[in-house]
């Protein structure tokens, strides 16, 4: 369980190193959808996405071994990661499979990290880097499965609480549930949380379905951010409990969601980025008449060639 | 001269039609500025500029005919008018010389605005949009010529002002010195104001070396934003009092401005929506220590496909 106590002691230690990432209004009309809403901008934090809340917590949380931080990750987290060893001063290596988006990789190559592409997949690139953990001993950060990951990613949620304590409900994109798990850490009842899957990769869904985490396969545009095949154990410890409403959109909702956050409000987000909005353009999540929405705009890291 | 009450007025006017756009801090370090900076985000504004600001004021402030609206503009004006048109539900007719850039020319055409595409250059379009002006008597919104129109960009000064009101100096770029005047407007003299040309369109550069506007000639990468032939006099009244540091930037810097925006915080700019942040990252400006400096980051209509 991440406690209010883990939050407190993530943001003593992380708050010097991320962004207060803005938000912004929308009024009903805009982007298709006939409500306003509140958008976080967590799209804008370092890195282009929430992801270094998480690792800078976890890692200022370890020991640091001389031979640095390592972590497998197709995209966010290694480029979090990589930032993440370049901030603090220490080396870096990182893995990806060779299905990760050129942006991501350019990234973590342009942090200077060690970069190791190898592996059709994500599993493949994980060993290959538990191999080299071995060898190093350095230090891995997990992507979701800790609390400090998770506590990490709740400091989004205590800013966004700052920000508008207003708010009713809380829309966010699952991948791992690392995210959403943190809004559930900041929020608990306080605020409904509306969780966002692809159709084509929903291991929260699953897991709600059956009561426990689940094997899922992932697919389609988002998974280089949203696809784990199982949720977390810490993120289920929370979304098993404070999930309100799970619901999934399709590739084409994302794209869609991605080429009107451009075209109306000029955000450049990734697919797993836009999942989140996507659900309100869809219907997927109705808010009822004066619900106060948050949606949370989580990851920016997409060529943006497409998006005119 | 533009008036406090003038300004009351325009947020009156305008506050239920535009956005206000948030804020962000940068350390020092980032963007390679060895400054702390309050950033305002005025490039997530309705349509892609602050335009919308000062022709929904000019617009409201008028009786408009049941022909519309009409402007002659190559970008970021004609967009605006083409929006505000829509949004109070005049017809409006746009006229825009060949270069204009596609994205803006699109998102003209989006908005439903009868779209004239003509003559090679700013002059000519004005022309054509004079001749047609005449014709149906529809109501023409200069672009920064205005008492309306500098009082509708000063609300993005009162904006900032309410945001952040410690600021000591606004960075600000100028075109035909609508927004700076704003600024002007909006702080008089409590914040130190900063503007910032292109060194290929340094209007207001010669202005104030010449001690009235004179024409100059304009070219280069934000000439279609930036690129006025003479200070406006509405503007000018404002600028020549209260401009405290008047610089220049290369196109090589506004580009480098535009990339390092998009790379470090996922923003995109236009090339005259970055001018100011180039002021500050060529040491063109260079704060003094302490100083709480606001760049405003005022445009975001270029095609993103060349940031990555």
């Amino acid at each position: 369980m991440v406690t209010d106590h883990d939050i407190e002691l993530a943001q003593q230690r992380i708050t010097r190193h991320v962004r207060r990432t803005p938000t912004m209004a929308t009024k009903p009309g805009e982007l298709g959808i006939d409500h306003d809403l509140t958008l976080k901008l967590e799209c804008l934090q370092h890195t282009g996405s929430f992801k270094p809340r998480g690792a800078f917590n976890l890692a200022l949380a370890s020991e640091i071994p001389a031979s640095g931080l390592i972590a497998a990750s197709g995209g966010n987290h290694g480029v979090a990661v990589a930032y993440v060893a370049r901030q603090l001063g220490y080396p870096a290596e990182i893995f990806v499979p060779a299905i990760s988006p050129k942006i991501k990789v350019e990234k973590i190559a342009a942090l200077d990290a060690a970069l190791h592409i190898g592996g059709a997949v994500y599993a493949e690139a994980q060993a290959a880097c538990d191999t080299r953990q071995a060898a190093t001993g350095a230090l891995t950060l997990h992507p979701y499965d800790a609390i400090e990951t998770v506590a990490g990613q709740a400091t989004c949620g205590r800013e966004l609480q700052s920000q508008h304590p207003e708010i009713d409900t809380v829309v966010v994109a699952v991948g791992g549930g690392g995210l959403a798990a943190g809004f559930a850490a900041a929020y608990r009842d306080s605020a409904k949380l509306v969780t966002v899957e692809p159709d084509t990769s929903r291991c929260l869904g699953a897991a709600l379905d059956a009561g426990e985490p689940v094997k899922v396969t992932v697919a389609g545009v988002a998974a280089d951010s949203l696809g784990a095949s199982q949720v977390g154990e810490v993120p289920w410890s929370l979304l098993s409990k404070h999930t309100d409403t799970s619901v999934t959109v399709s590739d084409d909702a994302i794209t869609a969601a991605r080429k009107a956050a451009f075209a109306e409000l000029q955000v450049v987000l990734e697919p797993g980025g836009a999942a989140a909005l996507a659900a309100l353009m869809t219907g997927a999540y109705t808010p009822e008449p004066g619900e106060r929405v948050a949606v949370i705009l989580c990851g920016a890291n997409a060529d943006p060639g497409d998006l005119v």
